[in-house]
């Protein structure tokens, strides 16, 4: 929880001596997703964040061509800041380079999105247990049949992820999720994954399945996946995003965005 | 609580039926700011909403030059269904009519913003008084020394409005106005308004100001007047909002945004 933490954490990042995933690091701070896009396309994907709140809670954007987040974190770079980032070209994946200095224009709008480790820091904290955790596995995210509100080029389904419990512990997952509306907050949806459009909980369709109790309820909580999926769609000439897992650092902390 | 109450209460207002303040109207439905600018100024004007998120609670942003609304009210039109509008030019109040749809313009944005009469209904829910109701005023807002972040043109200090409570209430009207994030959410100070640049409570900036009882103490929250406040101080060529007190009435409840 120190801040000298967080100082060496993002040294290290910065250095190209942490090219891991973050969970765990410089805890109690809150780490987002990280997606960049041309000035062209920033108007549109942020009112596209707007009018879909759950699967993408903005938490900053930045001024063209900076590569600062004054209010989440001040002196971070974000060229330099995120272990593993994801270049794409026309949506396609043309590099996943350490620091993006080489990619870098002058009509780049940097956004950070609300991310799920915050409120499964706070579940954890609870006494609830993350299952994908325990098995090892990155958490299931699954596309539902439920449309995001469209801005622009930008329209898609929404992505969700999936966390199993069991029936007394849903209560509870529900209102520690729900303290956080910035970081997706509540779950979407609760049992029946058809509903939502999930046809098989076995292959998601980004990270990996999770083997879920029998006596265990699917819970899907709306997910950061949404917009990158949303964007890549719109094929930007440029777009620059963290690689999975290899989230942005910033200087707040999860229990200043608790409700 | 019904929709008929609200359907007619929008088409009243649509008639210019209904030429006065919307306090108590079509009661459980969210009531919002409404700021509307030209396209040159959203993009700028949007950061600055979300880099100021406890005075500027974006709610939704409208496509250019569409007067609809369609996450909070897709029957609506922004152009006739607020009682009364002002319309300033280059900074200036030229205007102050019923239905704005002789200035509409093909590049204009509207951008709805979260309103204190979500969490004043639920504070009186909660059996708590408004001192400005009981005393029949608006409610004071002060001008503080707090700048907010800004972006592009946009800057300038936060503005605040102020409900006075007694010691053993104010940790109920705490928690109660921070069930609702995009509603302002819970006060920003809590006694001495020195400490915020208030100098008078008598001499509010904005609105009226009310007798404080000597065992009460001013609780401020932020308010819905600062992104108006700096969007006139930038002087774009034009823009409209509603008119202070006549909000514009959504199809969404109150109930939906409670954390």
């Amino acid at each position: 929880m120190q801040d000298t933490d967080l100082k060496a954490v993002r040294e290290k990042i910065r250095a190209g001596e942490h090219p891991g995933p973050t969970s765990g690091l410089a805890s109690g701070h809150v780490q987002t997703n990280l997606v960049v896009l041309p000035e062209d396309y920033a108007f549109d994907f942020l009112k596209f964040c707007i009018r879909n709140p759950k699967p993408c809670p903005i938490l900053e954007v930045t001024d063209e061509g900076s590569p600062s987040a004054p209010v989440m974190a001040p002196e971070a770079d974000l060229r330099t800041d995120v272990p593993k980032y994801r270049v794409y070209e026309a949506g396609e994946l043309v590099d996943e380079p350490p620091d993006i200095r080489g990619y870098w224009e002058d009509d780049l709008v940097s956004f950070l999105i609300g991310c799920s480790f915050t409120f499964e820091t706070a579940l954890l904290a609870a006494g609830l247990r993350l299952t994908h955790q325990d098995q090892s596995k990155n958490v299931p995210m699954y596309v539902t049949d439920r449309e995001c509100v469209p801005s622009g080029p930008f329209s898609g389904p929404m992505v969700v992820s999936m966390r199993p419990y069991k029936p007394d512990e849903i209560p509870a997952a529900v209102s520690v999720s729900g303290r956080y509306p910035a970081m997706h907050g509540a779950p979407v949806h609760i049992g029946e994954p058809s509903a939502l459009g999930v046809k098989d909980l076995d292959h998601p369709e980004f990270g990996e399945a999770v083997t879920i109790g029998e006596d265990e309820t699917p819970v899907f909580w709306a997910c950061g996946v949404t917009p990158q999926a949303v964007a890549l769609q719109a094929r930007p000439p440029l777009m620059i995003t963290h690689s999975p897992g290899h989230m942005f650092i910033t200087d707040r902390r999860n229990a200043e965005y608790e409700v």
